[in-house]
């Protein structure tokens, strides 16, 4: 038997390696790590630095959703879409800039606009417990948003040119 | 001398009286009623509900740049805007929605969605001194703007109506 697959624990591990490389999580590293002003996260690695955005099921459950979000939330949130944003103008040469509005409790509105084009228009809701089951999926995540975004100008290039 | 034009404060308010009837005011005075929950503005008059709108130059003056500003003054921004997106769906028949983001000391960023097309792109300063010299001049930059959002509209139908 020795061909069995290797331990669940390794292959989670190589998953997060392999997710760290991709476009979208190196764009949202750098947006993390510009936060840090005072180098006080200088020796974390990359894992480190978007540990608060893995938030497994069980974590999920233990989070309230009375009140309005924790503000650290919100900064992820937006630089969840600050890396969509980068991604997109590194795809398309085009800069796309996010916008946030928060009504209460959790519910909010994300506009990322190109030019003249909305390339993503998203209705937010239970940001209390924003957060991906692993590096993976938030990898998988953005990926998918940003195709989105990037399909949008494709369709309409010259109101993303305006 | 029976045709000297009449004083300057009969000739105000007669422009105010003129302004009220604008549909843009109109909008905007519904979106400030619909503020009042208790009821406690219901004997005030459009001019009333609509007075703190009105900055003349020496008051603008008085009024201090520095943190971030009143948010009162940010209410009003966004029923500026809210009347503006009234006023481009009575137009087009398309609903666009405003979403604001203050990011500090009075700087911020606004925009108005309609569909997939940004109709309404403006970089705010100094909200601060939100406000505007008159009701006629209200009314005036209100439909400015509303008619510059559906000039986009005009130009990018098939957007707008995604």
């Amino acid at each position: 038997m020795s061909d069995l697959s290797p331990p669940a624990a390794a292959a989670d591990q190589q998953a997060a390696a392999t997710a760290l490389q991709s476009p979208f999580l190196k764009s949202l590293v750098s947006l993390v790590r510009a936060q840090d002003r005072f180098g006080i996260w200088e020796k974390r690695d990359e894992a480190e630095l978007l540990a608060d955005f893995i938030v497994d099921r069980e974590q999920r459950k233990l989070i309230p959703i009375i009140g309005d979000p924790d503000p650290d939330v919100l900064s992820r949130v937006e630089w969840f879409y600050g890396a969509v944003g980068l991604q997109v103008e590194s795809r398309t040469g085009i800069m796309a800039s996010p916008i946030m509005q928060m009504s209460h409790e959790g519910f909010g509105r994300m506009v990322v606009t190109a030019g003249r084009l909305v390339v993503i228009n998203k209705h937010l809701r239970d940001l209390h417990r924003f957060g991906f089951l692993s590096l993976g999926a938030l990898a998988e995540e953005g990926a998918k948003v940003v195709d989105d975004a990037v399909s949008w100008i494709e369709k309409y290039p010259d109101v993303a040119g305006e």
